[in-house]
């Protein structure tokens, strides 16, 4: 385009049109090209610009499509802007003393080819010391999705060898964690997904007991106890709604359920589904904990350090469902709540 | 009747006639009067004849009318005998080396006028040593209803000074003493009853800082909203259904509660209400514990030795709602549902 000025270059994004209600659609968003962004930051700013690398679909991005307007505790996106999340980004030019050009960062960015961020507080930005593992594990198996599945596991589940552990949604990008982590402690581990595709996956590659398929599954409760005829101990929740209830009637007393997500509520937040089971709380003296990875920060050095070498030796594995260019993103962002992803879902922004 | 024999004596009892769906009614049990018992204990034998003096209405009762075939979690009452609870009761003759004519205990006992308790298990029926407090008590502050407000309130629920406190059922044998552990401990105390007169008791007699007529509030979460405008952090739960979705509405970050009962779904076991807020567990990272009374056991010389005391200096006073004799019983176990009784339910059993 040589009617570009000199400095301006083109900035892909991908735009949300406007709140959501029901199911995300691609429709929902937009990849639209502008002209405003250039390549220096601001003079006299601390603002750091960023070549975006590696973004994130998450299911939590679908909550911030949800006008929750003055809510304390649910942040909504902003119509009209860029989609945002976690991403792997390389700094184009930095006026913070933190980061320089070329850095590698991870941390909260737009889904567009570059984004400047401005002030670029530490605590969603941080550079990344070079490993050799891939740096969209940064957005994956080492950062959220895998802190996640950490503190969620070992802090939430209390869990114990020989424990009889569900993994619902187990091949996603905190279960397929999970389901290693409560294999490597020595736990009886079933999981479930949505095709025949992942439940091989769960138990050829990543090593669980076994695995079902809950779209053919027309009665959720007989299948768990086909799984867990002596019922289940811990159940880490990525789902909701009708697993919640069917798993409800299969725990065992002194059950923990850790609630990390409600993937199955999030299209339905004006109207969340009911969950009928609850009485079996008492019976079973279960104990419920919803968790935010946030207030387990303080783990990630030590989980670092132990899942680093994990991942060299090939004891963890990491699966990842990698859709080319920004234009692949809103349909992988609504992938999530068909299933469509197998694995981590990244999308790689780079052109 | 001088038509008995010279051993056989009358024995009036309450009987269930049948399983029970929906609402208990007065005519789902039968009072009638036996001739079978004597009032000796069968030669060789271990068991222990009781003559029944105080019986307990506890909502668990009515979850003991459904059937639950084998359930290892429920267990259901036998239709054709009499209904089963707790009780204080006088011993008129025993075999049992730990039991002697004459005995006050307390235990597992049945709704009738004598019970012949065969063989004794030590842990359901228990000698009381004489205090100078009411004998029901030992069927409400200082057994069951109390070591569940007890243990609920102090294990379960984490209790911190200054937190915000709401109780449910807030007058009921065990919501009343919630109320007054937590004013002790210097919290802010709400409680919901179902009438004027019971949010009077609340506030006038037991100290809450306020009380609402759950019944005259056609929305509870603005209720809730009205009465904890900072949020809500201890549930101490004995209703479930709408009024648990409206909490979770206004738990604040780290709210716990302690699930003690559902009340309001023990009539409705066929098929529960939905609870539908059960997202804001993720992100308030609500605790929700359900409990047994009898995992804490352990706890109740502790209690004991804690709760007298205050009982005799008057700080921690317990309302209890008498019911005259055995034909009274069904009508006060019923009551227990439309919320008639103020305070804890007991059934005085003596003619």
């Amino acid at each position: 385009m040589a009617s570009l000025g000199e400095e301006a270059v083109r900035n892909k994004q991908v735009i949300l049109r406007d709140y959501v209600s029901g199911f995300p659609k691609e429709s929902d968003m937009h990849v639209t090209t502008t002209t405003t962004t250039k390549l220096k930051v601001p003079q006299a700013s601390n603002a750091v610009l960023l070549k975006n690398l590696y973004l994130s679909c998450d299911p939590s991005q679908r909550t911030r499509m949800t006008n929750y307007q003055s809510s304390p505790y649910f942040l909504s996106f902003t119509p009209g802007s860029p989609i945002r999340g976690h991403g792997v980004a390389k700094v184009l030019d930095s006026g913070h003393p933190n980061f320089k050009k070329g850095d590698l960062v991870r941390g909260i960015t737009g889904w567009e080819e570059n984004s400047l961020i401005t002030p670029p507080a530490t605590e969603t930005l941080t550079k990344i010391e070079p490993t050799d593992v891939p740096l969209s594990y940064y957005i994956g198996i080492l950062r959220m999705p895998g802190m996640t599945a950490y503190a969620g596991f070992y802090e939430v589940c209390s869990p114990k060898k020989g424990d009889y552990v569900f993994i619902s949604a187990a091949s996603g990008a905190v279960g397929q964690l999970v389901g290693q982590f409560a294999k490597l402690m020595g736990c009886y581990v079933v999981g479930s997904a949505g095709s025949k595709e992942k439940d091989d996956l769960l138990k050829n590659k990543l090593g669980l007991d076994d695995a079902f398929n809950y779209k053919e599954e027309p009665d959720l409760n007989a299948a768990l106890k086909r799984y867990f005829p002596l019922g289940i101990d811990v159940y880490f929740q990525n789902v909701g709604g009708k697993m919640l209830d069917a798993v409800l009637l299969n725990m065992r007393i002194g059950g923990r359920i850790a609630v990390c997500g409600m993937i199955s509520q999030y299209n339905c937040l004006d109207k969340p589904e009911g969950v009928h089971n609850l009485l079996h709380l008492i019976a079973k003296r279960i104990h419920i904990e919803g968790f935010l990875v946030h207030d387990y920060n303080h783990l990630y050095p030590k989980f670092l350090d132990w899942v680093l070498p994990q991942i060299k030796e090939g004891k963890i594995v990491y699966v990842e469902d990698i859709a080319e260019g920004l234009e692949s993103a809103p349909a992988a962002l609504v992938g999530l709540f068909t299933g469509r992803n197998v694995g981590k879902q990244v999308v790689v922004a780079r052109e």
